[in-house]
């Protein structure tokens, strides 16, 4: 049987997702924890969108494949639902920085990876010192010059569509660059915060942070609306085009489809991922 | 001149408001950076509310005395009115879990501490350890049980009013312990944490928390709703109501009266204190 995690993390005091010897990592503190929840040897998860060092999430999404009859097993004397009870061991076990919001049982078909329709993130910044709000100051990004949301918005709108974002990804060995940007708007939030909703089929490593980085000179006026779409067509990495820092950007959701069509998804996933 | 500063802080790492001797205060850490800011010896504010270690401000207002004319000969050569030019000095000195939101000239009769109207605090609560965004868990208290915010509005109701909050508040030799508790509601947030809305004119040391700590004890069911206004009438603190951790408590704003009447609030609230 497959199960399905919902999870939430600060990624402030990790350093991403993957686990990596002697560094904390997400996968590297959620798989022990797991495993000593299911009083089993080893735990191994696959989750929907692997986050840097720094990269908070609110909707992250996993899967872990268990043994028939495991589950409801190990649940012990509660009067709990054996997902449930799960939950409330993992959050035990677990550090305050990282939280389970949901276990369940996953549909047929599902994988937490190839299954996905989409991956909305989202990146703050104040653009002010005095505009961030000390509470919220671990995951929004300082910016000393003021935003015109406006021209970034313009900007935004040229990149959106079935494209090859070489210029925009970290370069990895046969891996394809070509994503379908589904939103990429800015507005402001209830504290005068930017705030850019960015969703995707999926993303390639560090795509957000190159999108908000180019965006974020074209806001402050260094550079002019149409220099987004010019970095595009260059289809390679620009030096001047920065990076976000990964403190400013959170995995808010992960996009599913019905039940009846997650395996059809899945392999539709998998051969966008060889053709491409 | 007189001018109001309006502040927001992370309490997580201060020793509280007060200054004292080898702890790391919120007015410990502005008064310097005043002073820097000012180029004057030293600097000494006065606050609407003096919250504990640990409990958090986003609304916190104080106001300083300063020479006249200093302000203006410190601005340098900024564009900036100085005291937007003030306030960028102030942010750019300052720790980041401390922020400057507004520096103004204060109105003729305005006094930070003696012409509040009311203090509107906020206490939040996760009633079960999965529902806290890690994101927020500096400022959300976790609650092991499940709370009925019915029962827990029923109670805060019969608080009401001019009172004699004695049961709910720290003694100090000669301060009155009367106050007018003007609201007291609890409500879920959309993630589901439960918030508790506490405004009064003004509140004697750990008024609030106690208040909170009451409450939970009936909202979780081990006190009937009756209890809180039994405990109030006791009119002396009941060792069996705690008083809620500072984590979840949030200075969110402070009420002034209208320009014109702030020398006749100053006037009256010092008339109460001292009448009380």
């Amino acid at each position: 049987m497959r199960i399905r995690i919902d999870l939430a993390y600060d990624g402030t005091d990790f350093h991403g997702w993957a686990a990596q010897p002697g560094l904390r990592t997400v996968q590297g503190t959620l798989e022990p924890a797991l495993a000593t929840a299911l009083r089993i040897p080893a735990a191994r998860v696959v989750c929907a969108g692997r986050t840097d060092t720094g990269v908070h999430a609110r909707g992250q999404v996993a899967h872990l494949d268990l043994e028939p009859g495991l589950l409801s097993g190990s649940a012990g004397r509660s009067q709990d639902s054996p997902t449930v009870a799960l939950r409330g061991r993992l959050n035990g076990i677990l550090p305050r920085d990282l939280r389970i919001r949901r276990v369940g049982e996953a549909p047929e078909g599902f994988d937490a990876r190839f299954s996905a329709h989409w991956r909305r993130y989202a990146y703050r910044v104040a653009d002010d010192p005095w505009r961030v709000d000390p509470l919220r100051r671990h995951h929004v990004l300082v910016w000393p010059r003021p935003l015109d949301l406006d021209a970034m918005n313009e900007a935004s709108d040229m990149l959106l569509g079935l494209r090859d974002f070489a210029a925009f990804c970290r370069r990895r060995e046969g891996a394809t660059t070509i994503r379908t940007l589904l939103d990429l708007t800015w507005v402001r939030d209830d504290e005068g915060v930017a705030v850019a909703t960015v969703r995707a089929d999926a993303f390639c490593h560090s795509m957000v942070r190159s999108l908000v980085g180019c965006l974020l000179a074209i806001g402050d006026g260094r550079r002019p609306v149409r220099w987004a779409v010019d970095v595009l067509s260059a289809a390679r990495r620009d030096p001047s085009a920065t990076v976000a820092r990964a403190l400013g950007l959170t995995l808010e959701e992960v996009g599913y489809p019905a039940d009846d069509e997650l395996a059809a998804q899945a392999r539709h996933t998998r051969a966008l991922r060889e053709v491409r």
